[in-house]
């Protein structure tokens, strides 16, 4: 990790490094990932095998792409019942909180007859994608399904990449089941992105798809939306711990590694108004980085990522991190909750010392899937609103439309737009002619 | 308008003429919103001036791309007075509608020291584009601009293209104003999606952008969408009515011309269970095509875009519509307000006799930006939500993580993440080691 000053032009040199990291800018891709959705839309089932034996090394037919009830017997068999057992009191905690997200339908009306409102209808079809690969993440599978869930979609379509036996892994479809899916495909990669889209035999078009992918599975839902909706462009994942000379250096330096353990672009930060704390958590680091299995991805992420930012006070730090916008903040301060009042930009805040982040990513309740790479700004956590649409409803009486007729034939008309005008006129067109 | 029996086929033939005029089928021009979008970025004003004088041909330098109070001024000396009487009556309306979708921040806790909760914070910059050109919409200028108003936007930043004169059309600027905009460029088409994405030297970087536009816009918002957030991508107008032998042939006539007004692509939908009342419906259709001045372009988009529909029964009708899911739907039968509850996708549902489409145009309150081209399915018309963000608020005490410390670490390990793990560990090594 480098220890570096915090100023204005510190920031913008970090803020610039870590979007390096951005599904944007990796360009070469496209035309690749444009290819293989060309050939799904067009091919359907036939390209998605033949993708999937060519990225996968997997065999998949018409007849086995569909995860069977047998298939998930047998992971129940397999899996840990001590897993179960977490997995099941996680879905609590998750179903908890994502239940407070829910919107009800609303109107509001007057007497002389009208009424406006807005009906929330859940979306349809929901298609996650869960990546397989390097690790397996039956968290994942939970936070994805459990907002659609909960926000009454009918029908959840699960897909993820199978192991060259042609499977999927064991806890990944245990999650599934538990959390909700109705269907679970095996494919993965940009090609599961283009059945989502756009239908093939087997796989059905879904409204929505979300989920984190690698970067052809990013630059593919980049593509295909608009002719679905998708949740946000998932990037690697970040940490940014605010924290004064009252933290403990050795808990902030396991929560910094809990995120550079993701992967080699993973981020970590701690802004600190301490010099002392600092120096201590950059030791602390050090000494973890020893002990941990995945040593080796960690200090490249550090190398990469990694910053100790020292501010003058904790507003700059603030500041900063608002700059940042980070998908995980943790506040570490000795008045963590009036620090918190004054965030503005973060995916997920974490406050004082025993809310460590991995709390979250787990069992608290909130979701895990969160905006990356500055889009905190704009993005928030995946959620019920993410698996819902409204309608707006317009209801006006004939003497309510009598009322404002004249304003609206006017404001029509200075638009130029006459059978605007006109659609109102016609319905007093006998009582304006006298 | 073609006279046709509903049936699955005939619903699908309509779908696929429709999307026919969607974004995603114009990548013939993304090249060259690629080209200008990367000369914005990296040119910065000089590329926005070129363009401007390119395409609008108008002269607009560092001095005068800002709209300045004095051309405020003289905007609103231009302006029809009852004009902007009806634009303050229409904006109270607006402002009151979504005033109501203000969604409040909100935690639970319980006794052993958790707080979870969902922190909401408006965008802090966000860009309203509004279109020039041939026809002039102050009311799209008080709908993009009032939720984002509402939802607390400290910076609203507007662009519209000049006319040759170098000029802002005086409706549009008094509109702005009125709403609430912050600053207003003279820019338009990609060249000022690109400003609002990447920031100039005179315009500065937006969090979101929204607002309708044509082709090279709605492009330029798809490929700068994960830098920034954008609206939905808005395709040509929609209007859809389900009607029964109980509705007045007149009123719906001039309802479908209404939309088929707006351009050649937009598309006009009548669907009813009743035949007498479709062939009346399309006698008036032709006598009102007669007199109306914008003929030529209603005539267009009726011949491709334009239907009748005839349905078995109303819930046939309502199956097809939901299928369709247009921008917007009147329901104008016997019972509408029982038809309006199945109905799942539409943006915005008018219901009965007296609710015309152009009254949620321009007066209701409602917004006016709707999603289009079947997007209704998983979009929702623009509001308050577009202009906020929310984070995840995690607290636990020390003893509320004790109670669930080794489930986390057993989660965590079960996803080989031992460095999470490990900052659950590392808060009770003390007491586990004993």
């Amino acid at each position: 990790m480098r220890t570096v000053k915090l100023t204005k032009e510190s920031t913008k040199d970090i803020l610039e490094n870590l979007l390096k990291r951005s599904p944007n800018n990796y360009g070469k891709f496209e035309s690749t990932v444009a290819q293989i959705l060309d050939k799904v839309k067009n091919e359907g089932d036939a390209a998605l095998f033949a993708y999937t034996k060519e990225f996968d090394k997997a065999d998949v037919t018409k007849e086995t792409i569909r995860v069977t009830d047998a298939e998930i017997e047998e992971a129940y068999a397999q899996i840990d019942p001590a897993l179960l057992g977490v997995i099941r009191k996680a879905l609590v905690n998750i179903r908890q909180y994502h239940e407070k997200q829910i919107q009800n339908s609303w109107f509001t009306s007057t007497t002389d007859g009208t009424m406006l409102g807005q009906k929330v209808t859940p979306l349809n079809r929901v298609g996650v994608y869960v990546p397989g690969g390097k690790a397996v993440y039956p968290s994942s599978v939970l936070m994805n399904i459990v907002p659609a869930k909960v926000a009454g979609v009918p029908h959840i379509v699960m897909t993820t990449p199978p192991g060259k036996d042609g499977k999927v892994c064991a806890s990944t479809l245990v999650a599934a089941k538990e959390a909700g899916a109705d269907e679970i495909y095996k494919v993965g990669g940009a090609q599961a992105i283009g059945a989502l889209a756009f239908g093939t035999e087997s796989i059905p078009k879904v409204d929505k798809i979300v989920g984190p992918g690698n970067i052809f599975v990013a630059l593919a839902k980049k593509a295909v939306y608009g002719y679905v909706s998708i949740d946000s462009i998932a990037g690697p994942s970040e940490i940014l711990v605010l924290a004064d000379e009252t933290a403990n250096p050795h808990f902030v330096a396991a929560d910094l590694l809990s995120q550079a353990e993701h992967d080699e672009l993973a981020c970590a930060i701690l802004i600190t108004t301490s010099e002392e704390f600092a120096k201590k958590v950059d030791e602390e680091v050090k000494g973890f980085v020893e002990v941990l299995s995945r040593k080796e991805i960690i200090q490249k992420s550090l190398d990469n990522f990694g910053y100790i930012l020292i501010a003058e006070d904790m507003d700059e730090a603030i500041e900063a991190a608002n700059e940042i916008a980070p998908e995980h903040m943790e506040i570490v301060t000795a008045n963590p909750f009036e620090d918190m009042m004054k965030v503005k930009n973060a995916g997920a805040i974490f406050i004082g010392e025993y809310s460590s982040e991995p709390l979250g990513d787990y069992f608290a309740g909130p979701n895990h899937v969160l905006p990356t790479n500055g889009t905190a700004k704009f993005f928030s956590a995946l959620s019920v609103d993410d698996f819902i649409k409204k309608s707006s409803i317009v209801y006006y009486s004939k003497s309510a439309l009598r009322n404002i007729r004249k304003d609206i034939i006017q404001f029509a008309t200075s638009e130029q737009l006459t059978a605007h005008a006109n659609s109102i006129a016609v319905r007093f067109e006998d009582e304006d002619k006298e």
